[in-house]
């Protein structure tokens, strides 16, 4: 497996685009992004569990069903949830607007949105510009830097990659893109995330495999503990690799390719904890020796959404006594008179707490592991083989200042 | 029933005291505190969930085990949590100290601690000045203020009531002290609170009577979403206003007290939130027309934890949309298409969202309803009669500021 160039281009077969129709207001930030394979894919793809759902969720589901798409349209700037009948209204006639100008069923069409929570999608702007977006459409290096501008909201770094990965001799590609920042605390499924992949694979297995990949990435990302009304990650396979296509478990090449995305939605899945709404701090909680993976997981988690650990973290404090207080409350068992802690970075590592105690260790030291961008939290348990690592940020300053006042 | 001054020394019999023995490094700040009640009284208490607890609280559950205590001492500026056997052994100690200066069995006496986690508790500066602990004892006003400031540690305002209701023709007193400013979010107990009451009242009354008024006042608080260590609500009752002992459900009394203890918890409740880290703002959510209490509960307790809603109360922002976001995803159901909500405070209220879209509203009015010190958020369901509020906080750049940095 290596890395390519190419975001969601990069797989053979698929063109995407990007414009600025007018759904963020004050600025001529692209705000429409268009993704189309001429070849129909087999499609996957999971939803928020929110209770609350996007109209574009709606309808979304329904185009998916049967498992086959030809093109995603995207908006930014407006969520168009809470919307009602209108919302639900507009969502599908965005679908029937990129229908019409591809010349594709609108069932074939997935739809997907971000923003605002509440404001009726003023769809008239997407339907005066829905040629420039089809005109928008290319394959090369603007084509999907276009259309990842146009999904971002608050998001300060775009999030993509594409890799590369040998199938009975056939190259084949996997390409993604992945918008969120804040309202991210995934629970099934997170955000915004669009993969491609010029794979043959066959649509269950791809549900299948797109169901493992996301449970060990977006799944155990947070930031804020807030989980989205909008998140989708949807993932298309037109087959234009010509492998043979995997459609089942047992076939020779589902780990290879199983891996490969799951390599690419934890790849992402990090992207989007380092770019949390004002984070400075890229964490990964890793517990191992739990019970099992699902009380490593519960325990990461907890820990990776503490306000009060993501505090420190800012701040550089080894307080590793919230990392314990934060695991007491997760609800999954554990011994923590032989838990141990350990902060690394790139400026080395330290520990700090050893059967549940303190061990004696240099502030100084430990104010610089902790200075680092990048800071590993490991959790040593001796209460059996579970392992898992979670993804999340610190809190800043920033975080309050972007979301006092996001709307305006 | 009326508010009167006092605090814990408020009710009859009850002495209380507090100086700086020296835990608190680097200040004058008291950090110790005792109260007393040289006649025996019926006790009860509560205590975290958190799986990881501290010493003081496995050792004041075992002396509380009889339902009977004289007196409680409690330090601040260190939890005695993840302190290991040494740290049980101090907490021991602690009890056995004040036993010995008060003339008492050390099984007779409370401990409670609060402060940094995982830091060995200087045992050794307790003993130095348990005389002067002892010394500091007063049932007058400068006693339950000194026992007050001995237990704050990151809390602005001070958090006291006391109260008096008759019965049978008796005046009986409540009094409570409370501290809690960060790691607050309840899960059957919390912080630190220390109630006293003249009442006559039989052991397992009192503790029903705790259980029913911690659920509906201490339990529906949070400030940040972390569970601490160290959580304790206790109650001692000393019968010294002689009425007839209130010592089962269907006594006469039971209600008229029962009610007094929800309404101090209460109060003791809405100060802690108005005081969470960093606070600006007191934010009460109200949600009413769920399927039941419990549900309504859940929505509300999910709307006061979000980090969204909180930063856009922070920023009066009147961003509905995260409300209902908060609720989707509180694993409660409910009917998001009839659901309603609007904002209030002293500067009067406005209606934001009706069966589950945007109302228009007047932005400059509702930025002012948003701008004073306490809002509620007023949600209604159309699912059934339940009805529950909970406390918050706003999220501010003070609360990153303070837990950036909090160790030093």
């Amino acid at each position: 497996m290596k890395e390519i160039s190419g975001g969601i281009c990069a797989p053979k077969g698929f063109a995407s685009g990007g414009i600025h129709c007018g759904i963020k207001k004050g600025s001529q930030k692209k705000d429409l992004a268009l993704i189309y394979s001429p070849t129909p894919c087999a499609a996957a793809a999971m939803f928020t569990t929110n209770i609350v759902k996007a109209a574009s969720i709606q309808v979304c589901r329904e185009n998916i069903d049967n498992g086959k798409l030809h093109a995603v349209i995207v908006n930014s700037g407006n969520a168009n949830a809470c919307t009602g009948q209108d919302g639900l209204d507009s969502a599908r006639k965005m679908a029937l607007l990129a229908a019409n100008v591809l010349g594709l069923d609108k069932s074939q069409v997935a739809v997907a949105s971000t923003g605002v929570i509440g404001v009726p999608l003023p769809i008239e702007l997407i339907e005066k510009n829905i040629d420039d977006l089809k005109l928008s459409l290319r394959d090369d290096m603007q084509g999907h830097e276009a259309a990842l501008e146009a999904i971002m909201t608050t998001d300060i770094r775009k999030k993509e990659i594409s890799i590369e990965i040998e199938i009975d001799g056939k190259l084949v590609r996997i390409g993604a893109m992945a918008k969120g920042s804040g309202m991210i605390h995934p629970d099934m499924a997170t955000m915004l995330c669009f993969i491609t992949t010029d794979a043959a694979v066959s649509i269950d297995t791809l549900n299948e495999v797109l169901r493992n990949a996301v449970k060990k990435s977006f799944n155990r990302v947070t930031v804020d503990g807030d989980t989205s009304t909008n998140d989708i990650v949807l993932v298309m396979a037109n087959g234009q690799a010509l492998n043979e296509a995997i459609n089942n478990k047992e076939h020779r090449n589902y780990e290879v390719f199983s891996s490969a995305l799951e390599y690419v939605c934890i790849a992402l899945a990090k992207m989007i904890a380092a770019d949390g709404e004002g984070a400075t701090k890229l964490l990964t909680v890793t517990v191992k020796g739990a019970f099992c993976e699902d009380t490593a997981e519960k325990l990461a988690k907890s820990v990776a959404s503490s306000s009060l650990v993501k505090a420190a973290c800012f701040g550089a404090d080894a307080n590793w006594g919230r990392v314990l207080c934060a695991m007491g409350y997760a609800k999954a068992e554990f011994s923590p008179e032989t838990a141990g802690v350990v902060f690394r970075s790139g400026a080395g590592e330290i520990e700090v707490c050893a059967g549940g105690v303190t061990v004696l260790f240099d502030e100084v030291k430990a104010k610089e592991v902790l200075s680092q961008s990048e800071i590993e939290i490991l959790i040593n348990l001796k209460d059996g083989d579970g392992t898992a690592s979670v993804w999340g940020c610190d809190l800043t300053y920033d975080y309050v200042k972007i979301n006092g006042d996001y709307r305006s």
